[in-house]
Parts: structure tokens; C-alpha cells; sequence
């Protein structure tokens, strides 16, 4: 009567859900300043104040129908050049406004871009550990997802096993960086390498293997250069979401990157608008459209994160783990203390400290703690994290 | 290298665009005030001021995470709840909040309804004239559109027709009314027939067939009921858009009504779901979903698209042309001078008259007027629809 695939996809609870979930009935239980919940990617920072004063002035100044009308289906072309405009300060780039699609968000910028090249048997690569709804999205087009292996010294790419699985129906490479759920950022070297080994193997191949650079957390990176992609590879498709930088996930407002470089700029950008179209993206929503034009680029204060996922590392380090450093995001992604990471969080939710098994993102025997949290539940979430340790 | 299909879908220019920038083209050469475009259904009612006032005060007095934050997928509770309310008020029933998904406007809303419900092989049918798009999105879900041939004489249903396209194959019938571009509402007895024939169709079939009510012009009807299709057929899925009513179409914020009567709620409601997860609606946006719960119910003036409405009606019937009197929507559907609605349209360019021809909504012989513009551009095209009439 339905369709069993959506109905699947609607009511499997996520791991992360079901976690949340019982996060929610021990707060009503022992309390909420007893709850050490690391599960969600939420961002904390409250949303800028020049966000709130950017929409409250646009509402009280602008003729209504500037505001709430359709705009056409790639975004408000004002709002378009003044993207550009912002990207091409920051990265010394050459953008104009044709070179930016709006989308609502990164799950529908990266999905569009599926959808838009996704031919008949193509695959798509991503890297280990990585966003789950990769494989949902890319699957919802037709395609298959190929996941690498992680690389768990530095969460840079094992190159060797990258190479194992490009083949000629590789179709794209789906990079995230700062990655969500490692907090890794991939240096110069290793996005060179990668782009040095898709020249050659698009040459091989005899068509253009496409790097989708999901870029949400580019801001939130802690003393690292996070590179630009499209300076190493020509083929990068760029997507972006104001969701963690501007704390705006709830207005799904963010935008595709389509250099003038890439292959066939003209028919890339088409099958764009065609997959907007059929996803029913009717247009980005429009207020948000404006905010992002008039807030694009303005500095945000990243320090609160910063500090967060420092005193959980020290912390961990502390208490006998082992983690890479954070770099980017909001997210520890620390070896779990036995090898199966489903039964380690387990243990840990004796103690109320609430984390994401590694298998969820492709990296079993680890573990995912999401710090976009009040500082002081990190803070006394430390000797339980201590306590913990000492059982292994 | 990209997905041909989506190319295409991208690229091939709609009729009425073309129209519309053709418009823009003669307004820059002859003056806006020259040029009358009939060819854009974009509502010119300014948004009402209690939904801008109500979009401040949130801003200004909600804390930014309650405001900005992801939301559940289905919607905010407390906004779900106050939409219910809100139509129960109006309309006699019973709905709780977990009826209620709300959406990114009503192409989301419908697509979502024929995603959750496609199985393979599915057939949905609609009734000519209809929306276009329609027919792109649900093959966007792999099924196929059957169109039911029109009734000019009222718009209503051809019910021999409809009963000759039934199938076991059928899954779901849409149903828009009042209705783009024929301006029709169906009539209780339309509805009460419609009904009638899909609970016996339904149970010769062994399987439901659902009613898809799109309904984004439900405020916009002048003098007639609209009826309320749950009333009439349980198996009726309620798809509403703001866009219309308080003129925000930009802004996408929309909703889904699953009753509690439905053959399988919790598969139907799962399904949907899955649907809007894959379309990437990964939630309406937030603040308006907010403003729709303080907003919902609100008195809207409709009066301006009433008397543009009845002078354009009035105007062409004068003119020798062949109409339905105007019921609900903004749009007239008035018979072409010939038998070809391209060439007639072609012929009315010469005046500067943009008008769409019937054959884009599956009725040749006829064409749209939109008349959501000016009152005074309305008032000085009827001479010209005269000059016209008076080459035939």
C-alpha cells in the first residue's frame, strides 16, 4: 500500500535517535544536570545577533513581496553575486553570481549534486569515518556508495585502499572536512594527493571523476588551515550550509560552488536545477536567501568550541584514551576501551554519558562525542569518564 | 556525464517562462505600463502585516535555539498542535498534532505524498486542466500520470472518463481545487460522486486508492464552499501551502494532514517520512513554521483578487469570449478565439497580452489568465482583449 523502502526509511530509528531518545527519559528521571548527553550535532553558540538584526531589518524594511516572493529556482540573483562576491574575499577567487546555486542546506546541496550526475551504475566514494545520510542520499538516486577504510592515526585518507576502489564508474568523491565525526581536517598534502590521484585516473577513465566538498563546519576549524578545494582540483563541487556557522539549522539555508572550470559548467549546472526541481526545492527559502547575502562572511565567534573540545581532550588524555587532537567541528571521535564499540557505550550510559558508536560512521571500535554542549557538563563529565576507564 | 534526465528537466524552458521573459524583454523596450502579464501565478496581495509582525516579535523575544534549531522531522510539536487546532476550528474535526507533517509548501507536500506511496507500476491520475507540474513529479517517483479529459462546460469532473482510466494499478487520484488554471472549486456533489466511485473502486480492487487534495488555494473562493474532502472520503491526504493565502511563496512552509482514518495511518505516516527524509526536507523551515502556528486561521482579505477577477471576467465576456465565471484561485480559463490555444496566444502577443495557452495544463483550445496584478493593468487591457477579439 506504501512505498517499503520510504516506510523503512522513515521509521528505523538512527542509533543517534534512539541514544537522544533515552538521554530525554533519564533527564526526566535523575534530572538534566545529570545527563552527559554527547549524542547531537546541535550547534550550542546561539545564532550571531547581527543574523537577528540582518532578518528583523529586512521584514521591517523591505516591500514584502522583495521578501517572501519566489525567487527563481538557483536563488535571488542579488543574493547570488553578493555570495560570490564574499567567497571570492576569502579565497582570492573569481566567482560570480552564476557560479552559486542556493539551496536549503547541505543535505539538499550534496544531494542535489548526486542527483545531478548519478547516471545509470555509478558509484560514489566517501572516506571512513563518515555523515551516515551519505549512503541514504546517494542510494535515493540510484547510485551505490563505496566507503574507503579510515586512516585512525590522523583521520587523513589511506590512499592505498582510495585506489582499491576507484573504478570507471566512480562518478564523484565525497569529501568532508572538517569532518563530522572524527573533527579531522584534511591538510594541503592530503587533499593534493587526492587530487593528483583523480587527474590521473579521470585521464585513465576517459571522463571527469568529481570532487563534493561538503563544507558545513568550514568555519569551525581551531588554528588549522582548512584548504580550498578548488584551487588543487578542478572538477569541486562546493556545498555549504549556515547551519553551525550562523546556528541556522533549522532554516535550511546554504548553497552549491560550480566553478567556471569544471568540465561542462553548462550542463552541470543544468542537471543542478533539474534535480532542485524534482527534489521539489522550489527555491531556498527566500527571507533566509537575503540574511545570508547581507551576513555572508561576517566573523563568528569560535572560541566557545574551541575551549570545549579542548578540556574534553585533555580530559580523555587524562583519563587514559587515546584521540586525535581536535582540529575542526565539534566532534572527539576517541578509541573506545574495548573493541566492540556498541558494548562500550552501553557501559558508558551506566554513568549518563551519552556517546555514538563508531560503527555509525563506518569506524568500528570508536566513538563519537559531540562537544557543541554547555562547557560545565563537560566539565563534570570528566571524572565519569574517569570512572569509566578504570572498569577496563 | 551528468544525468541526462535531469538536464533535461533543468534546461527545457516552461511555456509560461518563456511567456514571462518575453515580458520582461517588451517591458524594457515598451515600459512596464505597456505590458500586460497574464502568465505568473505570484500572488500580488502583499503578505498580511500580522504574519511580518508575527515573524518580528519572534526574533525578538524567542531564544535564538528555539527559533533557529533542527526541528523533529514532521515539525515542531507545538506548531503541529496549533495547526490542528486551528483546523479543527474551521472545520468540525478532530486532528491532534501527530496528523499534521509539516512541509517546505505544498510541491514538497504532494511530491512527498506520491513518493511515501509509490510502489512499482503505481498509476496516479489527475484531471485536465491541471498543474504541469504535477505530471514531473510523480515520475519523479517512477510512477505514471493518467490524465482524465475536461469538462469545459464547469470544470468539473468527466466522470466517464475518470471511471475508464481506473485501474488495479491506480494508487492515487490529485485532486486541486479551487483550481490552477481553471479557477473552478469542485462542488459537494463532485466530491460526493468522486468519492462514491473510488470506495467501490477501492473495494473491487482489494487495495486503497488515496485522494491527494492539493489545496493551496482553499482561502481563495468567492462565494462557494469548498468542500472539506476528508468529510467525504477517509482514504484523503490534505496537502496546504501559505504561499497563497498569506502570500509568502518564497518562504516554503506548507503542511500534510494524515487523519486517523486512513486505511494505515502509522505505515502511511511512516512512508511519508521516509519520503520527505530522501527528498532532503530534512524540516520545514523553522521560524515559519513558528509564524504559520501563530498566524494559522487568521482572516486574509481576499477581496482584491475578487474584483480583479470579476472585472477581467466581465471585461472578456464583453468582448465576445467564452468563460467560467471565476469560483476560487486567481486565474481565468477562457476558450481561445481558435482552435489553436499556441496560436491564439501568439496572435494576443501582439498587444502586449501574455496569456498561457490551455494545451501547457492538458486543454488545448483554452488559455490562462492569471489575474493576481494590478487591478488598473487589468482595467487597461480589456480595449486591447476587445482589438483582439475583433480579428476573429
Amino acid at each position: 500500500m506504501v512505498s517499503a523502502k520510504m516506510y523503512e526509511l522513515g521509521t528505523k530509528k538512527s542509533t543517534i535517535r534512539t541514544i537522544f531518545e533515552f538521554g530525554r527519559k533519564r533527564a526526566a528521571e535523575v534530572g538534566e544536570e545529570n545527563i552527559f548527553d554527547f549524542s547531537l550535532g546541535n550547534p550550542n553558540v546561539p545564532t550571531p545577533d547581527f543574523v537577528r538584526d540582518a532578518a528583523i531589518e529586512i521584514l521591517q524594511t523591505y516591500e514584502p513581496a522583495q521578501v517572501h516572493g519566489y525567487t527563481v529556482a538557483p536563488g535571488n540573483p542579488k543574493v547570488r553575486e553578493a555570495l560570490a562576491k564574499s567567497i571570492n574575499e576569502r579565497f582570492n577567487t573569481n566567482f560570480a553570481g552564476k557560479n552559486i546555486f542556493v539551496t536549503s542546506g547541505a543535505a539538499a546541496a550534496i544531494t542535489i549534486c548526486f542527483k545531478a550526475l548519478a547516471e545509470p551504475e555509478d558509484e560514489f566514494i566517501t572516506f571512513a569515518p563518515y555523515f551516515p545520510e551519505y549512503k541514504v542520499f546517494v542510494e535515493s538516486v540510484g547510485a551505490e556508495l563505496k566507503v574507503v577504510k579510515p586512516r585512525p592515526e590522523d583521520w587523513q585518507i589511506d590512499f592505498d585502499d582510495f585506489k582499491k576502489l576507484l573504478s570507471p564508474k566512480t562518478k564523484a568523491v565525497i569529501i568532508n572536512s572538517p569532518n563530522n565525526p572524527s573533527g579531522a581536517v584534511y591538510s594541503r598534502a592530503t587533499i593534493k594527493t587526492l587530487a593528483d590521484i583523480l587527474k590521473e585516473k579521470s585521464e585513465t577513465f576517459g571522463h571527469p571523476i568529481f570532487i563534493i566538498a561538503d563544507e558545513p563546519y568550514r568555519e569551525l576549524a581551531y588554528g588549522v588551515e582548512v584548504a580550498w578545494v578548488p584551487n588543487f582540483y578542478r572538477d569541486t563541487l562546493v556545498c555549504y550550509s549556515y547551519s553551525k556557522s550562523f546556528s541556522l539549522p533549522g532554516e535550511r539555508i546554504g548553497y552549491i560552488i560550480v566553478p567556471d572550470e569544471v568540465s561542462d559548467f553548462e550542463k552541470i549546472f543544468g542537471a543542478i536545477a533539474g534535480a532542485a526541481r524534482v527534489l521539489t526545492h522550489v527555491n531556498a527559502p527566500s527571507l533566509w536567501q537575503l540574511v545570508a547575502a547581507k551576513c555572508a562572511g561576517k566573523k563568528i565567534d569560535i572560541t566557545p568550541y574551541e575551549r570545549n573540545g579542548k578540556i574534553l581532550y585533555d580530559g580523555l588524555i587524562a583519563a587514559g584514551f587515546e584521540c586525535v587532537k581536535p582540529q575542526g567541528a565539534f566532534y572527539l571521535f576517541p578509541k573506545a576501551l574495548e573493541a566492540d564499540d556498541y558494548a562500550f557505550c552501553e557501559r558508558a550510559k551506566k554513568y549518563d554519558l551519552l556517546l555514538v558508536p563508531g560503527a555509525d560512521f563506518g569506524a568500528p571500535g570508536y566513538f563519537r562525542a559531540a562537544y557543541c554542549i554547555k562547557t560545565e557538563t563537560i566539565e563534570r563529565s570528566l571524572p565519569l569518564f574517569k570512572k569509566l576507564a578504570t572498569e577496563y
